[in-house]
């Protein structure tokens, strides 16, 4: 059994905390949050300790890895911590808004031989992970262009949004590693556009946008499309479509349920989507321990590694900068 | 071009008379209805003449086939006639509403070497006769069950109802052709019941039903189940399934449109069905004619025969029959 | 917490006993097999008692409630048993395939105030308790007919269907269940036929069939349509369709992920079906203890009663009656 | 009935003569082609007029209108010819390759009072039609983002190729020309990306690409999102998503049939996709000459104009420049 514990008690961490709990190969070694009362509810409903800083869950024995869900601020020092402490680490997106800041973290826990796995979780659900199956099984033939969609159900609190990183960093960050995931080659040209209409007053004072469109290209002139807005009214909308020269591949939408209604005027209508992340990547954020766990105990690889992470946050830097210019960006001109 | 004249023109016989004369193959020789006015404006629209009497139709050299749509008593009598005349035959369903004025017909016209095609249309449809052919070709192994769902939009008039002959032969009539053509293999037992549910004060009235159920046996123990109603308000719903040892085929309905709505709470919305039979089964009409060309020039077996028109009727006496004393009806019972 | 002890540790009863034992207000109180190596080997997976005898669990201060999942013919004593000893019951159906042995237990616990729930887990389905919903709230207007499909993914072992009283009771009491709870009225008429297509030498020799199709009428005259196949190669197949005066519900069926694939010649192809009854109703299984444990510790209704459990015996036995005679039985004339 | 004669009578100008010749409210008044036997074809098995110039065309009383679908280079020259002899005019897209011919055409014809309607036929599809309607009538909200899939089924004839203008010009032309039609807004901006992936030496050597990426901006911000290939092996993919602040319109894919076919290892599997542009489009094509009759004979304005083709144009010149210059380009660059 793993012991793994958790560092930052939000939704995020209380939900990985639960999965951890009722993982039949990991245990809940115990809660972190910088706000005490936050980590004490979570250690309470679970019946696992309460640690009073990092240092103690660092230094415990009985913590075999943590995984990362506090503020992204702290993402680049607790990863620093805990490979100097030798736990495993599983850490939420981002890794940190600033390039130069991974950069460097990459830098000091370069050589180490612990697991170190990035939380970009989607590339373990079924339906995209699928995709990627079915292009790897030349079901498709050559890949030529991926389409993700991407939206989610409500706006974000304002105060949420204004220390975001903006979108590109925040949100399609998961499309970035996405995009990367699915193409299977490095993007080599990033062409971006963002607009602001879902909160245009926001977005100003943010100078951020809240429905963009990203292009990406490789080496060998694969496409991949990203649209993301910040609103969808049905639900959380999260697709992802491979198009290749012997056919295509398609992730398809979760709704709430299998019901279809017929009346008056329509047929076929169905629920919305699942909304929001935690529902609808329910099993996804198990399998994510499961693979965790598997690195840890058997060796095996991280599915998802800090290099995946940086990789990202590349193309969101060229993103930006794309937006900005208004021109093709090439991500060599980045870090 | 094969000449052939329309022996009555309302809705269906007009709807004929315009697809012959669209057909390449096919010539419109003239129209032809008790009721002159109806016959004339047809005549005038498509620019053809208007025979004044069922004897000028079948005395015409130019009128190599009759398409018979006019009422349903009338259809036997035409069916003798245009046999004696030597003129091959389209005939709306159903023959006659009684099995032995269908019998004495069929004995009438016994060793005629005319095409005499019975216009079960549903049979021509692309996705009906697909599921039909996926069992032909092997694609769902040994046919072991087939579900007929047979909905009208809505409530015919009360005084088309009056004089239907009843639901059994009326309207199932075509989904008991339908079953027997996708069983392919003769049924032998009948157990039908029905209901007075959208329209009691009417049912009661004619003695009638408007929501349906029919269970159809084959010797080797195939099943079919077909369901009818009178009224659907989501449109005209028709649909095929057949389920077999390796696998299903399914005919789907025709939406109006390929438009899909999402909104709040609800995503996949797609229009209503069409509405009626002349819209849902405008391609097969139109196959209708091409098959029945087929047989006049160039001898082909009509795809739908008279023994066709009589099986069914077979199997709507069977039906009212054990909706009446509430047991299964054994085929050999009847007629 | 309500403590619950498992009573049979086959393939359903050790995921009962997981269920239990990751609800939050639920607590496994031990496990019980007459073979003693299976229960052993749950109870300690799980960390919790093994319990040497039927009268251990039911005299133990620690046991709130059973869970009965034993084999059949152990059902009525079990709870006649678990009545006297007052503990509260959720049964896995059927009660027992004979019905004086429902009638003789129903006599001997009336009165008792303890939650006895059946274990008809279909009916706490998000789809079809969905479209229970929709026709208790008035959106497809009166209810006409409903369309259950249920087929199994495939044959069960033949030492199972020897002794499961066949289909009727073994596999069609779901769906009897499923009717009723959709009809939201009461059969009074039932009418069945069944055939020996899947395995024919292993139906004759348990003078079983493999395919059936079962006709329901409630007095005002709805009507409910089964069909049962013992073996769909493409999965579990699980629908329900509810058609009404203003409108249609459909649960549909649940595939094994999202994705859909094109290629040369076909488009929009979907992964196969769930496969089984425990991978496709996991969430009903769940919400099936939620349910027993708030009728155990909040005195809420069942959701499913043993009343439930002898109606849809009364339709099984109907329908082998129906089967065997060929005619429509009325359920005044069971039991 | 309005006479219109057909210049040019390859495949496309065939389908339109035989829709105009099957039209109740249009007449073919004759066919005229640079190649004589073309035409000649024609003429006969519809029965009409072969011209032998064009001049025998435009002078003919006969004649009202001219549906020109004769090779491009010769569009402006039979537009300035038929607007000087008074007919009406339905042109093939696109007007010319170069915008300089069309804007010189542009100011020879400015000022005359003649129905001249440009063949952008998807905008007539019921379906991209049908999301245009949703946006008008509010059901989705303010527009935020559409996007445009368009792939054809398999790589036209090396020839074609050479002298089509380019896939930016030739192909996605009719994209350009639905992305104004959706957006109900003029684009500012236009960004574009090419590969050569499907048949890189043909591409190679006429310096053009198969597979492209191209993302509009409209001055208040709507984005459209447009991908092509020049091969989809699953048939002629055409869809119209529109997603604004309330919801979202999906104009869908054409099946060739209604079958869905279940099997071992996967379900509900559709027929590929209607192949090619004239049974895809075949309701749009009768509903262009409808729109096109109304307009000569009522005065109605024509749905698609000359000044559409001529921005649709702009489009694509822009979107050459941003493919090679590898920035966004601003329409007002442009012509």
């Amino acid at each position: 059994m793993t012991g793994i514990a958790v560092l930052g008690t939000g939704r995020i961490g209380r939900m990985h905390a639960e999965n951890i709990a009722a993982h039949p190969r990991a245990r809940l070694a115990g809660v972190y949050d910088i706000h005490g009362p936050s980590a004490q509810e979570v250690a309470r409903k679970l019946g696992v300790t309460q640690f009073d800083s990092v240092e103690a869950v660092l230094g415990s024995d009985d913590v075999d890895a943590v995984l990362i869900a506090s503020s992204t601020a702290t993402h680049a020092d607790l990863i620093e911590q805990a490979v100097a402490a030798g736990k495993a680490i599983l850490c939420e997106k981002p890794i940190d808004l600033s390039l130069d800041r991974v950069n460097a973290c990459a830098a000091k826990i370069a050589g180490s031989q612990l697991p170190i796995m990035l939380g970009f979780v989607r590339r373990l659900d079924s339906g995209h992970a699928g995709v990627r199956r079915a292009i790897e099984s030349g079901r498709i033939g050559d890949l030529h262009q991926v389409i993700i969609t991407s939206r989610d159900p409500g706006m974000a609190p304002d105060a949420y949004i204004e220390v975001s990183g903006g979108i590109f960093r925040d949100m399609t960050i998961h499309d970035f590693d996405m995009a990367r995931f699915i193409l299977g080659e490095e993007v080599t040209e990033v062409s971006a556009t963002g607009s602001r209409l879902v909160d245009p007053a926001l977005m100003e004072r943010c100078d951020d946008y809240d429905t963009v469109t990203v292009v990406l290209k490789t080496a060998s002139g694969k496409q991949a499309i990203i649209n993301n807005s910040r609103r969808a009214v049905y639900g959380y909308d999260q697709r992802v479509e491979a198009f290749g020269s012997a056919g295509m591949a398609i992730s398809d939408n979760h709704a709430l349920d299998h019901v279809r209604l017929y009346g008056e005027g329509f047929t076929d209508r169905a629920a919305a989507l699942k909304d929001f992340f935690i529902e609808r990547y329910d099993e996804a954020f198990a399998a994510e321990i499961d693979a965790f766990v598997d690195a840890v105990e058997q060796g095996k690889p991280v599915p998802i590694s800090f290099e995946d992470g940086r990789q990202a946050l590349i193309l969101a830097e060229a993103a930006i900068r794309s937006a900005a210019e208004g021109r093709t960006v090439k991500t060599a001109e980045i870090g």
